[in-house]
Parts: C-alpha cells; sequence; structure tokens
C-alpha cells in the first residue's frame, strides 16, 4: 500500500558538452577523454584508472621511512611524472569542454584540480605531497566504466535513505554529542589527571572512544566509580549505536521495496476501469477484483 | 493491516503563557524570551545559544592544564560573567511568565536552573563548577529555531519505538545483567587477581566491556580456559548486540510504514458517513464497524 | 498478506499444582510460597526477591579484598544465613507441591536447587561458594510479580524469533568458525610467537576478539602482511556482524508486525460468511468488501 | 504486493554419478563414499567427520609449544595417519566416480584436494602443515547428515540476499577504501612517527582498526587534533557500520517475507485454470493475466 514514489535515477550528470561550434580535434579529444562510448574513450578510462592508482600507491609507498630512505629520489620523480600527466589532462578537459568554468565547478572537476594541488603545494610546503592521495576520488570514475546505472541507483538508495533520515540522524547527534560532553566532564570529576583524564576534551574523547564501542584502552578507568559509570555508559549505547542502525535499515527496506517495485512499474499506473482498485501486480492484464482488463493511465509527472 | 494510531504531534510545550493581566513590559518581555515568532525573540534564542556555546567552550578550556595555568583567571572571570548573564535571564522568565511554579518545575525549568547551580555551588566545593556542562543541555532550546515539527515528530517517533520495546528492553537488559553477573564471577574463579581479575566486580566490568565489544584491554585473559570462555562470550555477544538493533529496527520500520502510509493515502481518506470510523483498509467498500458504504472524501490538507 | 499464525501465549507453567488431598497448612504454605495472586504470596515473592539480591551482593563484597579482609567473617555468616534460608524455602516448595518430583526437574526447580549447592560445595572445595552468583537467575521471578503476561508475550516472541533463525544461524555459526580456525592459522604463520602468536588456539582467539570488534589489543598483528590480513578481516567482520542483525532484525520485524495484530485478535478467526474474506482488522463488524454482518468463528485449537 | 519469485532449492549437487557400466563393486564403493541414504553411507559421514575433526584438532594441538615438545613425535605420526587415510579416500572418490574430472574441479573435489596438499607441502616447505586446518572446510559435509535441505535454503537465502546487494555493497566498500585513505594519510601527517604512525599504510590499518570499532590500542592517537579527527571519524562509523547491516537487514527481510509466503498460502493455492499462472494475492478473485475466474486447488504437501 506504501506509494512507488517516482525515483529520479539520472544517470551520469551530462550537463558537460563540447561546445557547438567546436573544431572536430577539440570534438574527438572531448569524446575520448569524457566519454565512455567509444572504445578510444574506454581505453582512456582505463589508462587513467591505472595511472592513478599507481600514484597513490607511489604516494603510500613513499611514506614508508626503509622504501624512502632506498628509492626517495626515484618516487619523487615518478610523483612528478604522475602530477605532469594530471596536470595536462585538467588542461585537455578545460579546453574541451564547452563551459570550462561549470566543469572546473562541477564535483569531477574540483575533484581532478585537488589530485594535482598538493604536489605544487609541496613546494611551498614540504610534506604537503600526501594530500596527493585525494586521487583516490578520482577512481570514481570507474563507475563510469562499469554498468553505471546499477551503482548511480544504488548510491542515490543509500543517499535517499540518509535525507530521509536526516531529522532523525540530527536528533540523534544532538543526543550523542549532548552525553558525551556530560559524561567527560563526570569522568574527568571523578578519575582525574592520575588515571590519564588530564582534561574535559580527553574525557570527551574517552567517552568518544567509548560509546562508539571502539575502546582503544589509551586511557580507561580505574576507579571503581569510574568503571561503574563506564558500564552503564557502555550498555548505553548498546542502545545508541541501536539507532543509528535502525535508523539505515529501516528506511532502506522501505526504499528497497519500493524500488523492487518501480523498475517493472510500466509508465503509467494501473487502475481498474470498473472497481478502480489500483494495487495491481506490475504484470496485471486483469483486475483481480472483478476479472475486468485492465487499462494504463498515463503517469502525470 | 498496521492501524496507522493517531500520532500525537504535539509541538512545542506551549501551556506556558504570560499572566493574563500582564504589563505590557511584561508581556513584551514574554514575547522576547520565550517567543520565537517575532524577529526579536528569534535574535534573542540564537544569541542565547551562542552564548550557551560559548560558556560550555569556556569550562572545557578551563580543564586543559596549559590554558588554566596562563588564562586560569580570566576564565573564571568569563564563568561568572556568564554565571550573571544566565542568572539574570533566569529571573526574568519566572517574571514574565504566568504561572512561575509551573515553569520551574517543567522539563526547561529545570535545566535552565541546572546551567547556574554548579557555579554557584563551586564556592562551597571547589571543582564543581565543571557541572557547568550540563549548559549544553540549554541548546536543545535550538530545535524551537529550526523547523521545530520535524525534530518533535521525529523525536516522537523515536521515543514511541522505544516505548513500544520497553517489555523486550527489560527481558534484554535483565538478560544481560544475568550474563555479566555470572560471566564475571567465572571468569573471577578461572583468571584470579594476577590477570587482572581482582574482585567480581571487576570481572563484571570486564565482561561488560567484552560484551559490548568495546574491548579496552585493560584486564584481559591470560589462561587457556580464560581465552576459550571470553571466546564464547564474545560470539554470544553477536547475537546479543543483534537484541536491541533488532527491537529499535522493527519498530522503526513499523513505525516509519504506519508515518508515511498518512501523507500517500491516496486521493481522499474514507470516513464512514454513518459512524464516522476513519482508518480503513485501502481496498475497503464498506465500513468494517456498521457495513454502510464507503465514500471517499476529499483530503483537506 | 502475512497470515498472523497463533501465537502460544503459554503464560507461567502452572503444571504445579498443590496435591488433590492437601491439608490446608500444605495448601496455604502452597498459596503463599507458589501463588502472586494472594496479597501474601506477593508478600512473600518481593521478601524474596530482595534476600535473593542481598545474597547476591554479598557474594560479590566478598570478592572485593579490601572487605574481606574487614568483613569477611561477618560476609561468611551472612551467607550461610541466606543458604539457610533459601534450604528451608526449597524444602517448603517439595513439602507443598503435589509433585515434588516434577517439580525438582523444572526449570525454576534446577535454579532454586542450583541456588543453595555452592554453599555446601564450599565446604569440600574451597573458593566454590563464588558460584552462588547463579542465585541472580532466581531473579527471574521477578517477572511474576511484575505484569507477568507482557514479559513473557516478549521473551515468547525473541524466542520465537531466535528458534525461526535456528538454520541461518547454524549456517552462520559453522561459516565463523570456519573463518577463525583458517585466519588464525594464517596469522600464526605470518605473525609467530614474537608478535604474541604463540599457538594456533592462541591465534583463534585473537581472530575471535578481532572478528567480533571487541578488539582487546593483547595481541596485535606487527608485520605488514599480518596487518593486511587483519584489515581485510576486519572489514569482512563488517559484513558478519551485520548477518546475524539482520537475521534477528528481520524475524522481530516479521514477529512484530503478526504480534501486533494477534493480541487483539478476539477468540474466533472472522470470515465473511458471504464472500469468505478472512483478512478483517480485529475489530470489524462486517465485511470491507461487501458489507455483510461478520460471525466470529470458534478457534479450534 | 512483493512477488515471491521462484526460489532454486536446487538441494545437493548430484551431477556425480558412478559411471553407467560401473562394477557393483565400484558402484558400491559410490554409495558408501558419496551417499548418505544407505545406513553403511551414513556410517562412513560420521567417522569421516569424526576423522576430520580430529585432525585439525591435531594440528592445533602440534601448535602449542608445550605440547609440541612432549608429543612432537607422537603428533607428527598421527597427522601423516591422517593424511594417508584422507589421500586413500581421496583416491577411492577419484576412482569410483563416473566423470572424476568433473569431481576433482568441483568445489568438494577441490577441498578435498587442499585437505590433503599441505601434509606433502610441508616435505618442501617446513611449517606448511599448519594451512592442513583447511580440512575444517571439509565438515561442510555434515550439512548433508542433518536434514540437508533446511541449510541450502537458508544458505541460499543469505547468498541471496548478498547477491541482491551486490551493487549496494560495491560503493559502500569503495566509501570505505577511500575514508581509509584520505583519514590514514592525514593521521600520518598530524600524528607523525613519534605516535606510532610511521607511514601511511599503518595510517591506513589504524583507519580500519578505527572505522571497524575493533579498536586494538597499539596505535593511538595522542595530539589533540588527532583525537578529534579520530572522534570525528568514529561517529562516522556509526553511521559506516549501519550501512552494511541495513542492506543485510532489508534483503533478510524481504527475503524472508516471500519465503514465509509460500508455506503460510492458506487451504489450497490459486492456479488460474486456464494460463496456469500460480503467484497471485491472496485477495485475488480473477487471474490478473487473462481475467479467468481463479479456483483454489487443495494443497497437496
Amino acid at each position: 500500500m506504501t506509494r512507488s514514489r517516482p525515483i529520479p535515477r539520472s544517470g551520469a550528470p551530462d550537463i558537460l558538452r563540447p561546445p557547438p561550434d567546436a573544431t572536430p580535434a577539440r570534438r574527438r579529444a572531448y569524446e575520448v577523454v569524457f566519454g565512455h562510448e567509444s572504445s578510444l574513450g574506454r581505453l582512456f578510462d582505463v589508462v587513467l584508472i591505472a595511472v592513478i592508482l599507481l600514484s597513490v600507491a607511489a604516494v603510500l609507498v613513499e611514506s614508508i621511512p626503509r622504501y624512502r630512505a632506498d628509492w626517495g629520489q626515484e618516487l619523487r620523480i615518478l610523483e612528478w611524472i604522475f602530477t605532469g600527466i594530471f596536470t595536462i589532462e585538467y588542461g585537455v578537459r578545460l579546453w574541451c569542454v564547452g563551459r570550462p568554468g561549470r566543469y572546473a565547478r562541477s564535483f569531477f572537476g574540483l575533484v581532478d584540480l585537488a589530485a594535482i594541488l598538493p604536489s605544487y603545494l609541496s613546494l611551498l610546503l614540504p610534506g604537503g605531497q600526501v594530500l596527493a592521495v585525494v586521487r583516490i576520488l578520482r577512481v570514481l570514475r570507474v563507475f563510469r566504466i562499469l554498468k553505471l546505472a546499477h551503482y548511480v541507483g544504488e548510491a542515490n538508495l543509500l543517499g535517499r535513505a540518509l535525507r530521509a533520515s536526516r531529522y532523525k540522524i540530527t536528533v540523534f547527534l544532538f543526543a550523542v554529542v549532548t552525553v558525551v560532553v556530560v559524561v567527560g566532564s563526570v569522568m574527568y570529576l571523578i578519575e582525574g589527571p592520575e588515571s590519564g583524564f588530564t582534561s574535559i576534551p580527553v574525557g570527551m574523547y574517552w567517552a568518544v572512544v567509548t560509546l562508539t564501542t571502539v575502546g582503544f584502552g589509551d586511557i580507561t578507568p580505574v576507579t571503581p566509580w569510574g568503571q561503574l559509570l563506564a558500564s552503564c555508559l557502555m550498555i548505553m549505547g548498546y542502545g545508541i549505536i541501536a539507532v543509528p542502525t535502525g535508523i539505515v535499515t529501516a528506511e532502506l527496506t522501505l526504499a528497497s521495496r519500493s524500488d523492487r517495485a518501480a523498475p517493472t512499474t510500466p509508465p503509467g499506473r494501473m487502475v481498474c476501469p470498473d472497481c478502480r482498485l489500483d494495487d495491481h501486480l506490475p504484470d496485471a492484464g486483469h483486475c483481480r477484483h472483478c476479472g475486468t482488463a485492465l487499462v494504463r493511465e498515463v503517469a502525470s509527472q
């Protein structure tokens, strides 16, 4: 009886187009760099993702002391080669797209820029090149190569589930922050600096570690009263961790159900012309109540 | 088939009113301090929440040894300024409301009082000013400024979900306490004081830490039998942590569904023209109470 | 459309009765000790639960070294007083019930026996009196005093949810054991005794600690490969912890739904005598399809 | 309204048969080794599982230093006896089955081979015999002895739930990897080697440990900014851990419901007498495909 709300399966954001008066070269560049229908475009995407993964791996490897000592020089050169490739690619994207400003401000445009900035930043601020790991976000493009629609649909589903729960999540987060502030302060009072609770913010850090059931154990209560309060907090944490799970699950259950009905609902909702019964299965040809042949109403939206 | 029970979306508790014979000044003060329709009332709320957050931040900062050493004096003066502001505000609220006793005993009245008490308490009991962090509860007023109804509705939904599960939760908590007492005692017997299990209450603390999957690691079993029992407890903890999640989720799913059913009730809600019963199943053609044929009322909202 | 299966709300197990030819004294003792309708019976239950809680508290307190040093003698005397009370009570229960053997083998009979055995056991086996904490199970009787039916109903609901999931849970537990054995062995191979993985059983203990997200941190991988495998195990643990939660939640959602319909279903399922539609709301007096007045069929079971 | 999709309860894979021209001895061997209908076949299965469990236990015990020192020689001999038994059994299976190649490549065939390889491997690679614990997988055969269909059905249900969620899980895993890479790098920048964050991969390991709420505590943030970021990560981890739980639960709820719908279909399953369509809604009076009036078939099971 839950009405399957129309789901905007918007697919890829195709607002980016080559300029209408583009030269053939520019139009060709657009197809290769942005498109994923032509075989060259798909090859470009595959190579790009391989290069992205390699460049992230290089940053990771460079951070390991032993490898930096042995191959530091080589890794730094490799890093600049990757940065060069991404800079050229970013330039080509800006050049071949119809509205460069719009691309530059789009999500993927910002990610592409963020992928090259850290290397240049490291010239001013040593160590900044570590931030180049945000390149991992560029791998999001991989979803374009795989069967896109599925992933966009599922991401939309998760997104909608979160959006539908935004008020519940706000109430929940406020409750968590309140509990953390109050418990952190009380533990600071009870345990004091000897047990590691050196300040209220440290107590709040401990409260978060405990409430989320992470439990590092770097700071732990040692007094009986502290352990009693901690036990209550942990059992309460049971209930608290149940809330976001419950929220997400309830939304996903509802969304899945309406989703499962949706893809097969053909354009137009069926209503029996005789008895007006309207919750027919998607493949019904006759009303299950009176047997009248069904006609499909054209959906208005 | 789940009957959508009428939901009391009671909104803000407006039982507090200015006295009927209030002077214009008092009536005006009421509008500013309690109201959130007038622009001055909204401004007051925003400023108040900023002051609350600042005062909580001051308490947090004061607890950090380094900052207390440098700015201890200034922070203590700031603390008294905030206390002064909240005391005056509390006085104004008492003065401009029609029934001060009722306000003082209401939830917000108690929170407002709790926000100023710790500072005065610290004159008698050094260190008590830390309790001023309960001021964070005053930030609950923020929900009045934002679109209130949504949050109240969602908080109601969560509250009803918990209320509907109260018997399940009692059974669950009793099971947890029993497991904790028994396992804590057995671990005390198996491991003994050398492993840190110095008494049964400490063993119970460890059992809570383990069962809730927090796992600080400050006390851990070291004997093979202790580790075996701990492993069984942890795997059982799987099932136990699943129960509150399942309870909350099941309630939220049911609540969300009946909640959602209302807005999507299709064109016209059925009300029996004879007995005015109005929660019929969607495919009902006759009132299940009196058998009268049903007509669809056009929804007004 | 899910048929609400008839739920056996069996209530308290009233198979125990006084013997038919009991003397008035015996019959009176039965009413006080087993009954909870008469005011004396209720008083007996309340006092009994208070004594049980006190005796458990005494065991807990005795285990704390400081208190044992100071009041060890007094606590041991108290312990024997409680044991005496429970022994007499057990004797009275055996005497006044019609079939003592049946009571002795019932769940509550075994719990009552288990509550007095540890004290006598401690005469042979020093330290065994700690097991007296199983007395906490006797507090289960508290559910008899409170509104019993609710709790029995909810416990039944949880029990049925678990029973309905028994095959899923078996498959799940087998998967967990397999993962634990294999991962524990591989970690033993990778990390070796230097990192604390001194044997495969220790590796399995670590795998359980990790998979259940408890994470004590008493044993942790230190080699890169060990940390990589541990990371995979933890992310897999995400999925594995989701399964019992999913199972319990799915069962509770289904059970809650049918349960919510059930308690109000009056003795006898309604079927429309005219059109045989049979899924009416519990308060329906007329068929919602054809308007015919409904009659209640007497339930056969 | 969810259509109960026909569920392939495929049961045991019976593609393996004795060769059509098998001698009686070979046919008899097939029945004992592969069959589980004859009493000898069932006895063989029970003995086999006992031997498997014993051989796994032997590997576990051998890894414990104390027992290896005392009974190392005996355990190694036992190990070779078990390997001999399993090798002979593998040979018999290859001999009596109709298509040995097909058996050798089937799931159980590979498991059977994997169960004997580690012992022979240990001749070349000392220590490799630890891998013999994969024999635990052979215990999967136990499901053949117990009521198989139930477990296969439930495993199918879990499998389908996972399969139906594969796109959601991919999106989820990608989000987790991205968060882990970015947070691991930022923590490496903030905390540095002094706190134990010696490289980005170590930071990623810490991020996984934290995000999954395992929280070993072997590496923990010590700077205020590190603790703040860790707190945000942990609270975010709340939401992230809710997603797989939500996905699995939503799928299981839907699957359970459609699964349960089948057995409770009330007296007589409706099949259209004209087009044989058989999954009508419970209140259908006419076939939704062709409009023919429906009659209820008496359920045969």
